[in-house]
């Protein structure tokens, strides 16, 4: 059976350490978030995540969700009153504006907190998690009169939310989409169509569910510029603002799928359905992206909370088991065998994940202040620097963390041996949960094409050139420090491979596409590393600050420094092969046809 | 719903162009297998796998093994009728002595068309895959009674066998096992214990199941040492041979696994059951290490396999599925959207694939003729060699195409997107199924320690200097060759990486075990990247062969050509970053307590 315990003493070393996150006490919300409020809420969060949603995740794997006759949705015994207590938590609303039932916290509180409920039941937290994109969505887009009908409801949990984008023959290329809004001349639309790939689409958990569903409005353009962003609520609502009617919305079947059993992936049909507009007409991708952004950073959380609790089931499971002996001689003479964590390469795979997944916390921590700045700022050029910011590491997030996250789900696997691929470890349901993170809300592969062919350019490069000097500039400071010149060597390497790259890129890319579409991935993953290795810099500059002060808890931060220096040492090499296989350009695997492969 | 067709074509070239097949006609065997039947044999193969095997595959995953009260078990529906025809086409006995009732022929052979079976229903053809192995055991360690009593009639596929290894608390460290055998005083032994996770351990499709079980004589030494292996029959024969009483072994339970669902991994209770001694009082290890280097050979085959078939099926979506536009613009503008296969980012996955399991082949069946020389040559001095190599490349093929077998399987899913995700499609099936070769048979951990604890200074280190030696020749051989410098220049640095991290490891490795524990992983893989890359270099001379004496299949070279030019920019550069990691030796790993972790 497998055991959670929330990172809280890690991720308050971040938070106040490594992201001076007093600093920000002058955006909105913040104020509210003293560091010892800041303490509580993530205690309560790990309360919640490791002894109510951790204790229903395994059986909800092997229970699944079932669809009955009448096209309702029954969700694995136990998931209703989990989500109950979330939901009277709070932790829905933690950073919806107060005026609509939330807290206002900061986002960055959220993603905290949003870690540990991921790790502790993915399947589980993508109900809410859905909600939030719905509730992003109507926030930036909806009418007063669509904020007051649904947000409170929604923000307290009694409603959940979904997005409706996928049609069968089209998922990437929306523009391909065929479900039609009809005006019903009353303002509202009629939408028919089918919807496929729906998570949380139909449930027992809440009393009614606001999807968010892309159509055509008749006689709208072709392709994306035609596409419309509807609210069509499971139950229409009556006069005074509850579930009435039914409408014309209906699960037609729940897929069986690889993993995340525990949430209902529905095949949704609407037929005539009541659907209100919003965020204009045509203007439904717009609409789409702002869910589709907190989704994505959702993902990349994902991504970290799969990789973090299946490391620490790997950690133990070496601790504890006893098999053959250490290479150069026995650890523990008294017993019959040491325990396997003696050995390097059972070390090599655990500090792998831990290098990464210590970094990618700070990584999306950081890149979550970075929305709150964006939101709450007076500052309009910060208000700009930080969206810029955020909306380039929104696919390497996304990308990276995704695809890490699957790899260290496997790594951990792995150190259990022959006991890793039988079920009841639950070694095997991280592995087959964090498979869809990588691919949905964008395939890993579209987000690379996000980054090489939208956002890297954008604004004359405006994004990532001050990315480079942040990391630059960091190096500069800090060449003087002796203590961080194995860090700064690393990382300045890294980010010359970077700038190398995307050098090329700039140079290559727009004289001929393909070139950018065949680096994508790689430079993606350079990208990440990047990143990765300046969020170590600066956990390093934290952690020989806090033992020059003397804290208390040394052990910790020494490891850290072990840590960070694996991640350096073992981790970043790779910025070399990744360069080279961007130079090589799209000539090589362009030269096939089709019938060849 | 997935397809499959055995890559006959491929196979023949690997044969007969690229590794001169014909050249080893002096071999025992060898004659019997001219081109014209090594070519009927590759057909009828490949027409059971496509046509028998593969259509039950995604059903016999569906419904699994299922165990009943009386502790008998039933595969799938289709599972046995698919098994008789796979033995009455006399495929286990494909290379097993005449004189047993086998044909005699290759193992290369029996290689080549294994592939094919793997491919097309990994779980079925373990129950005959398992036999293999313990044929091999009894066939080298068996007494002349005991090869009459058992081959014939598991050659022939009317008994299956298994081997019982792991027990719950020792699966690596077999020397800690209990299972304990008393002599009964005939000559025969009583064995007594648990045995888990034994593949096909009991099932309804053969009339007799054979188990090679470890055990400690009573009294026998400590620690490996100790260990003999037994022969269980299921059913004790009879004065005729045939099976008789029931003896005392028993399937206690089935394990819930993540894949591999149509083979039975069982729970083996052995009750005072009776035994006989096979290769000698406390050779067992021996014994086992002839099943088990056959078993890793098998296991390797299956990563082959299922990146195969996997890459298959992603190669036929990307050319189905519409979905965008290519980056240089339209591709078919007469339809509503391109294939996805157009864009660079799906020819990366598949050509990396594709690289892979072609230079993969090639590598196997170039393995599979060193074990047909150690077995079959009449020069002493040849067989040695051959059989040098072959323990070195054992845990490489194992470890390295299990690796890249599961996450080709992975890459594969990804091309279909969210489809990939739906077990429907087939490819959840393969990623789940792959996940296990990675780990049994010695998981790869354990199979890069063999590499560098013992294979690589075996004998002076006298197998990997012939390896250097013979890749070494072959670019000097074809310095002159301008058509092959790519291949040689490529081909040589990644050479030169491999011999400096030899050279590190000589120097490193024995001073500190721990340095070569800590390189174990990347020292494999830089291995194998090394021998797919000479693998690559003879498969372009060998086409530009064919090319130069004017070929029918011209398309079949040139793409050969850009496949392997693939495979040596994009994918040979990783060699650096392996050698990069092996030289920071193992300080900063060790450095953590275990409680740091």
């Amino acid at each position: 059976m497998p055991s959670y315990r929330a990172p809280v003493e890690d991720t308050l070393f971040i938070l106040n350490d490594v992201l001076g996150f007093e600093r920000y006490n002058n955006l909105a919300g913040f104020g509210d978030a003293s560091p010892d409020i800041v303490e509580a809420i993530l205690g309560e969060g790990a309360k919640l995540a490791e002894n109510t949603l951790f204790p229903v995740n395994q059986t909800g794997d092997h229970e699944g969700c079932v669809r009955l006759d009448d096209g309702s949705v029954t969700t694995p015994k136990g998931f209703k009153e989990a989500f109950d207590q979330y939901r009277e938590g709070g932790w829905v609303g933690l950073a919806v504006p107060q005026e609509f039932g939330g807290q206002g916290l900061p986002y960055a509180l959220h993603v905290a907190v949003g870690e540990y409920m991921a790790s502790a039941n993915m399947a589980l937290v993508m109900y809410p998690g859905l909600t939030q994109g719905a509730i992003a969505a109507i926030l930036t887009h909806g009418t007063d009169e669509q904020k007051q009908a649904y947000l409170p409801k929604m923000t307290d949990g009694t409603w959940t939310g979904t997005m409706n984008l996928t049609e069968p023959h089209c998922g990437t290329d929306l523009g391909l989409l065929r479900s039609k809004a009809v005006p019903d001349g009353d303002g509202s639309y009629r939408i028919s169509g089918q919807k496929i790939f729906i998570s949380a689409g139909e449930h027992d958990m809440a009393e009614n569910i606001i999807h968010l569903v892309l159509a055509r409005i008749e006689g709208a353009p072709e392709g994306t510029k035609g596409i419309s962003l509807f609210i069509v609520p499971k139950f229409k609502l009556d006069e005074n603002g509850n579930p009435g009617t039914r409408n014309g919305v209906s699960c037609g079947s729940i897929e069986e799928k690889m993993g995340i059993h525990g949430n209902s992936t529905c095949v949704m049909n609407y037929d005539e359905a009541t659907g209100y507009l919003i965020g204009g007409e045509n203007k439904g991708l717009r609409a789409m992206f702002t869910m589709m952004n907190e989704a994505r950073l959702g993902v990349a959380l994902q991504g970290l909370s799969i990789g973090e609790v299946a490391y620490q089931n790997a950690a133990i499971y070496a601790r504890d088991r006893i098999q053959g002996r250490a290479l150069t001689g026995p650890k523990e003479p008294d017993k019959k065998a040491d325990p396997i964590i003696v050995h390097p390469d059972i070390r090599r795979i655990l500090l792998t994940i831990k290098s990464y997944n210590e970094a990618g916390r700070a990584f999306i921590l950081w890149s979550a202040l970075k929305s709150d700045i964006a939101h709450r700022s007076g500052d309009a050029t910060e208000r700009q620097l930080a969206d810029d910011i955020l909306g380039l590491m929104t696919p390497v997030l996304k990308g990276v963390l995704t695809d890490k996250g699957f790899e260290h789900a496997c790594m951990a696997q792995q150190v259990f041996g022959g006991h890793g691929y039988i079920e009841e470890h639950g070694m095997s349901q991280y592995v087959r949960d964090a498979r869809i993170a990588m691919i949905y809300e964008g395939a890993n592969g579209i987000q690379a094409l996000d980054l090489v062919g939208r956002k890297l350019g954008a604004n004359g490069g405006r994004a990532v050139m001050a990315f480079f000097k942040e990391v630059g500039d960091f190096c500069e400071e800090n060449r003087g420090d002796e203590k961080l010149a194995f860090f700064t060597k690393h990382l300045k390497k890294g980010l010359n491979d970077l700038q190398a790259a995307s050098m090329w890129l700039m140079q290559n890319g727009m004289a001929n596409p393909d070139n950018a579409g065949a680096a994508s991935t790689d430079y993606m993953h350079l990208f990440g590393l990047v990143s990765l290795g300046y969020m170590w810099a600066r956990i390093a500059k934290a952690s020989h600050a806090k033992l020059a002060e003397g804290a208390d808890n040394k052990a910790f931060y020494e490891t850290k420094l072990i840590t960070g220096k694996f991640f350096m040492e073992r981790v970043m090499p790779e910025t070399s092969a990744h360069l080279a296989r961007i130079q090589t350009g799209a000539d090589t695997m362009m030269a096939l046809a089709a019938e060849a492969f």
